[in-house]
């Protein structure tokens, strides 16, 4: 690798995010779970888009949120994804380069478009998605650099690569090299419904090959079958070294070595679109992990990041971070 | 036409927006004037897209903004422009006819690709454009459906159509229909360079063939050549019936039948991006026209509708105009 190590490797779906404006009758129309994303196909996506209102584009993806968040807080970031090569895919590699982030994965010259993602956002901010994953299904082993990924103190993984089956390889060859020179994996559980399409692979991972861990309440309490968020961070306790476990308005808990660290949420005046939020708390976490900061601090990185996430719609941020943090820090 | 008459029609370039956020030196370093709109070709598209940061896409076009806005108070729109048979071209077609408009206007399927234009917001909230006019070129006479332009109360014209020779042709005929059926011409005159190309044809415009005309306070003064806004109000008086002069904050003047009614700005907590200010303005007040309201009351509408605009990025509405008038009444 003759750049610049990167921090952090991020590996996920690249998606352009596709963001409109609902109301809760339309979710039900179309039987949508709120808050939760959806995995549809082509004529799916085309259908619900027709029924859509008037839209707006933004690069999202999970993973590549939190690199895009993670460059802008200052870190050194690069992605590893799949695009096809249309105006999509540009748009994608554009968003995400110019902020920063290291972005080498070729775009594919078959197969299906870019994905896409259908995000209807209600007036109490929550988004519910509706990701077809066209490109990213050609997202596979070869696409990972084993330099790149073994010179990244954390190599970081987004639980939606289990869905595309390439994918799922690409990612057990990144964790595999990333422990093979000795460094860490995290990973981010993604979303309820997709750790109940995994939950095997899941619980299998999280007790043999993460060492950081994030998971909303939904999420922890999927993964371990409880309705009981307390039961569920006990669950993982041992399991990983760190644990951050997000609850959306309530905050987070931070649990490493025995130790637990509660950390408040970072007031907004008006939520106006939660996409987003879990990545860009992350974003601010693993930033902060890189920068050896105390885990307390890594966490209020991550509700601070977070907050500005929730102010507007769209996962990117729109705002230097690292500007946020100085600022928060002269308070 | 077989379908409901529509109040307005709006005949304008099609344009999707490609926004992101900069800082003055950006502007400097490519001799851009802020506040105001350049014509660029493709190659420099290409180039000032790869240099600019990572950026959003929404619907633009400063009459189909104004189309937009009419629709979310509740009037009845009708918009004719050309795009692209392309993805951009479909995500323009998407957004107009999801919030209610009609637009009927066939894709082109030769030449270039949809407009787009590249916005660059900075920290104050003025927004400084770069319009590649790509398939509006393709715009002519033939598009303007005779019917739908001698049904509608008001025909509103951007000054922008001067830009592309067969446009001027299709701005030509529309505004002779509608009077011939007893319509009347709504024009905005766009923007400072604008006038500047085409002064002579908008003097001429103005003093002959429009109705109501929309300009802000350079625009105005550019078409008179003075530095002098009272001056410039002035020189348009007992041209057209009504004119509507936007100040920014200052908040516009209307002058009409030697009656003029100065008009508050709306006070927002933050300007974000000022981009279709000028257009939600004229949404507003040809709503109000349409709906028969009194002159200070269109104004009013107008600098409610700006204020929804510029506290976000975009120039379409995030939220219904129709429940902001209606909160606005029980205020």
């Amino acid at each position: 690798m003759n750049q610049t190590t990167a921090d952090v490797v991020g590996i996920g779906n690249a998606i352009v995010d596709v963001i409109a404006h609902t109301d809760e009758a339309f979710l039900e129309k179309e039987a949508l779970v709120k808050g939760t994303t959806a995995l549809i196909d082509a004529e799916r996506a085309e259908l619900l888009y027709r029924m859509m209102g008037p839209a707006i584009e933004a690069s999202g993806g999970s993973t590549a949120n939190t690199m895009a968040g993670i460059a802008s807080l200052g870190g050194k970031g690069a992605f590893i994804g799949k695009v096809h090569s249309d105006l999509l895919g540009e748009v994608f590699r554009h968003d995400l380069t110019a902020q920063g982030v290291r972005f080498d994965t070729p775009a594919a010259t078959s197969g299906p478009a870019t994905a896409r993602c259908l995000i209807l956002v209600t007036a109490d901010g929550q988004r519910t998605m509706n990701t077809y994953l066209g490109a990213c299904a050609e997202l596979g082993p070869d696409d990972i650099d084993p330099d790149l990924v073994g010179a990244a103190q954390i190599t970081y993984l987004e639980g939606y690569l289990f869905d595309p089956p390439l994918a799922q390889q690409a990612f057990g060859k990144a964790a595999a090299i990333a422990h093979a020179t000795g460094r860490k994996v995290a990973l981010s559980l993604s979303d309820p419904f997709c750790v109940a399409r995994h939950r095997a692979a899941f619980r299998d991972l999280v007790a043999g090959h993460v060492d950081i861990l994030f998971a909303n309440e939904v999420e922890i309490c999927s993964l371990y079958e409880t309705a009981d968020f307390v039961s569920a961070a006990a669950a993982v306790r041992g399991h990983v070294a760190v644990a951050a476990l997000t609850r959306s308005a309530a905050g987070s808990l931070i649990l490493a070595d025995g130790a637990e660290y509660p950390i408040a949420a970072k007031p907004v005046a008006r939520v106006v679109d939660t996409t987003g939020a879990g990545d860009l708390y992350a974003a601010g976490f693993l930033y902060g992990l890189t920068q050896g900061l105390p885990l307390p601090v890594c966490g209020e990185t991550g509700s601070l990041c977070a907050a500005e996430i929730i102010s507007h719609l769209g996962g990117r941020p729109e705002r230097s971070l690292a500007q946020l943090v100085a600022e928060a820090r002269n308070r």
